[in-house]
Order: C-alpha cells, then structure tokens, then sequence
C-alpha cells in the first residue's frame, strides 16, 4: 500500500493511493507512531478492499511528507563503499550514526533551500526506513525488519563544509531548514519484497549524478535497524535515512554544490520519484 | 517563576510553584511549544499574582521533565575549557555541535540506565536553555537572548565508548534510554539575571565531582543560540544542553564509570537540584 499526506504545510490530512492510482482519504487522523501501533495499515487495507473510502480531488493539491514529524531522524554515514571512497573515509567497522532535526522533513516536492551563508549544499538519495513498533535492544535481523512499518525516499541534503570544517560534528551540516525531503509515499513492508534490491538514482538538472542499488549497502537495513536499538529506543514512526551511495557534488570533479535555480530529482524502485527546486535561504 | 510537570510517566500535568514552595494547578493543557509562544509564561503569572490557582497535593507526587518532549535536543560539546582538557581535546574555534535523541528525557529524580553492553556511562551536569520562540538566522546577542523561555539543571548523561570508540560520530553514545534527565523546574528566563554566573555542582554517592561556573562557559548562552540559529531553526519547547565543566569519569584516575546502584546529584545555583539512582538496562 501507497500512503501518502496531502494539503498545505502543516495541514496535510492522510490518503491512499489505490491500484489505479486514484488518492482516497482513509479516514486517520494521521500516519504517525499512534496510527502504526493501533493497526492503522491493517484498518486501511481493509476499508480499501470493501471499497467505500472517498475519492480525493488531487488538482493542485500539494503532497507533503508521507508520516507525521518523527520524534527523529537517525542517519547512517558511509554506508556504500563507494560513497565513502569518494568521500576519502575508510569503509566503517560498524554502522556510523548521526542525526538530523526532525524539522528539516518536507514534502518530496517542496522548495530546498540553500542556507545563509552556504556554498556547500550537496544532496544525498538515500532509502528511508519508517519505524512502526517500539524497539529497543533487537536480538536477531528478524526482530529488526519485525517492527518496520515501511520505506520512502529520502533526500538527506548536507552542508559540507558546516558538516566537515567547521569543527566537531557532522549535525551541524544536516539540520538546516528543508534539508529532508520524504516521500512521495510510504510503501508499507509487505509490499517490498527485498528493500536491498532496489536501484536508486539521483539527477540535479536533468544529469544523472547518483545511479546506485541499495545491495550495495555494507549494513544492510536488517542490521542497520536491529544495531540502533542497541543505542536507542527506536518509536514509531522515527525515521531512518540508510546511507547514500556515490556521486555527491563533495566527490565530483569540480564539486558542483548546489545554488539557487537547480532541481533535482530522486527515484527509488517502487517507491517512486521526488523534485525539488533548490531556492536561497 | 518556576514551572514544573507532575505525575505519572507520559501523564505529567504542568504546576507552578508559588513563593511558598507549593504548587499549584496552572490550567494549561502543557508547558511546550504551543505554551511558550501563546504567552502562557504571562497568563501563569498574571493568575499567580491574583492568587486563584488551587494547590496540588504533593504526597508521593513524581516530578517529571518540567517541559513536554521537545523537537529536539541540540547540545555544545567542549564548551569549558577544563572540560575539553581533560577530555584531550582542543578548545575548539567555534562551537561544537551534536544531538540527543529527545526520547532520552526523564525526569529530574527518575532512574538512570546503565545500556547493557555498557562500561563507561558517565555524568555531565549542564545548564539547559529551553527555547521559547522560533529562530532562525538571529543577528545579534540580544535577539539570541530574546527567543529563551527559561534555563533548568541537565544531566546529559553519555557512555563513552559509544561514544568515542564506536566508529565515527558521538550522538551513538548520547541518545540512550533515560540519558537526560530535566529539571526539577523551568524557572523563566526573566528571574535568572545573568546565566553566566551560575554555580553548578554534581556528586556521585556524595562525593563532589564536578564544581564548576557557568561563567567558564567559551561560548555563552546568547553566543550558542544565535550561532546555532545560524544552522538550524530552533522552534519553541526545545532543549539545548550547553556543556559540561571538568570532573566527568573520563577524565578522572581510574575513570570511575557508573554502575547500577550509584547515586548522582546534580546542582545549579537557582535552579535547583536533581538526584539519580543508576540502574541497569
């Protein structure tokens, strides 16, 4: 199932995308951690197989972030080779984590701003994980993908140099206004088969920068998942960006960062594509 | 004025303490966000000097986080240069930056958990700012100043192998289950006449540990806020922990971590006092 929130910023009511692609409300207040523990998807999937969920007049409506604001967003760091190659790290013994305020999520089409100041804005095509159960110290991978309600896509946008030369620790180049577009959608887990089997792409101005496949991952979303509940209660609806592969403007000849006037789109197999227009903070 | 939140674990409801010492019902759904930007500090004093507010019963009554769960908890670290000594660390140029997932809140009295896995959880009494209204880009000190609802005693608990010696960045080490107990009190921002002349104290089983000033502080408290306005949007209701002075367990001779059963008491001139029982995940 395709689930999705639509409407203006900060009033975003929760639909469904049905096999022909119609957007019907599904009658929840939310698709926030409350409507994953009580069974939200399971009472979903139902009202949409009787049939009687209303159709959304989709013209001009704008799609927002596919969940409520999550209590977080966890980040892994270098979790391609490749990328990490590019970024002159080593390949990581153990999962790198780092956050990102939970304010920067936006919709998949919404505005990205370039922050005061910036003339290191960079992007990142990442698979998102959506919690859907309250985990905390996982034993097994089977644990792990047990409380995952879904995957998105997500633009984890970073500042360099804030991330890398202005002392200390990468948040500082993460959390800056917009620097999270999610979705269009959640695709709930069942329907994704093998989330390490999925090709992911990245253009900024129609040149494709990012082409990757998240086999490449070296933790994969099953460890990923199960080694963070050993440092943290993860919550439903808490958000996980799962690391990018190569081909970020940091790795590329001449380092083309981000200015005001590019667009870049996303896309991840099954889980359809993101826009956004780069604007000046 | 010192505003607290009373009872049971996630049903906390929001008290003011009177000139006496009692608390008294404020008739506000929270003291978050919502609360901060609607005025609420004006309409609790405004009722407190009419005297009508009733008086809460204080028998075996939980004190919790005196704020609701913020958005999030951004924290400076090596920001006392004695602190950053011990640490083997540089003063640093500017400030550095890093997050604590804000499901680690607890309250000011309430157990604190050795992760399981866990040899070197360690104590940091800090001087949190709580951020009354939305900021971003502030231009000078005196904006800075201006968007604080109040300050109150952080225990910004961390496990430094986690931390240091898990790979890459430190939030792995800072965001585990009840890592940051607030509190008692909020006590607003008008009543604390310089936050740069504060006391601050923490012993663990009666031992002093840490006697330090928040004069010491290298980036004061209007210097962190505007700089952190600079990378991110600080929105009411959320909790910055400003740093720690010297006498953590890392720095000290045969860093004596914490164990279950030790007691830690953490102190702030005005702001009142904390004590925690450690426990073991």
């Amino acid at each position: 199932m395709k689930l999705l929130r639509v409407g203006p910023v900060g009033h975003e009511r929760p639909v469904v995308m049905d096999d022909d692609g119609k957007l019907r409300e599904i009658g929840e207040p939310e698709i926030d951690g409350a409507f994953f523990v009580s069974g939200g998807v399971a009472r979903v999937r139902e009202a949409l197989e009787r049939g009687d969920l209303p159709v959304v007049e989709e013209e001009g409506l704008r799609v927002g972030a596919p969940v409520a604001r999550p209590g977080k967003i966890v980040c892994i760091g270098l979790n391609y080779s490749d990328h990490a190659a590019e970024s002159g790290a080593a390949v990581p013994a153990e999962p790198v984590v780092f956050m990102k305020a939970s304010n920067t999520m936006v919709g998949p089409y919404d505005e990205v701003l370039v922050p005061r100041g910036s003339v290191k804005s960079d992007w990142e095509v990442e698979l998102a994980v959506v919690i859907g159960r309250e985990a905390r110290y996982l034993r097994s991978r089977e644990e792990a993908l047990d409380v995952i309600a879904g995957y998105a896509i997500s633009n984890d946008v970073s500042e360099r140099e804030f991330q890398l030369e202005r002392g200390g620790q990468w948040d500082k180049g993460k959390s800056c206004e917009t620097f999270n577009p999610l979705g269009p959608w959640l695709v709930t887990a069942d329907e994704v088969s093998d989330p390490q089997r999925l090709a992911m792409r990245l253009w900024v101005n129609g040149e494709l920068r990012q082409d990757g496949d998240t086999k490449n991952m070296i933790f994969d979303v099953a460890e990923v998942v199960r080694y963070l509940s050993q440092f943290m209660v993860l919550e439903p609806g808490d958000v996980i960006n799962t690391g990018t592969p190569a081909g970020v403007a940091m790795g590329m000849p001449g380092q083309p960062y981000l200015r005001a006037g590019d667009v870049m789109e996303l896309e991840i197999e099954g889980l359809g594509r993101q826009r956004q227009t780069v604007g000046q903070a």
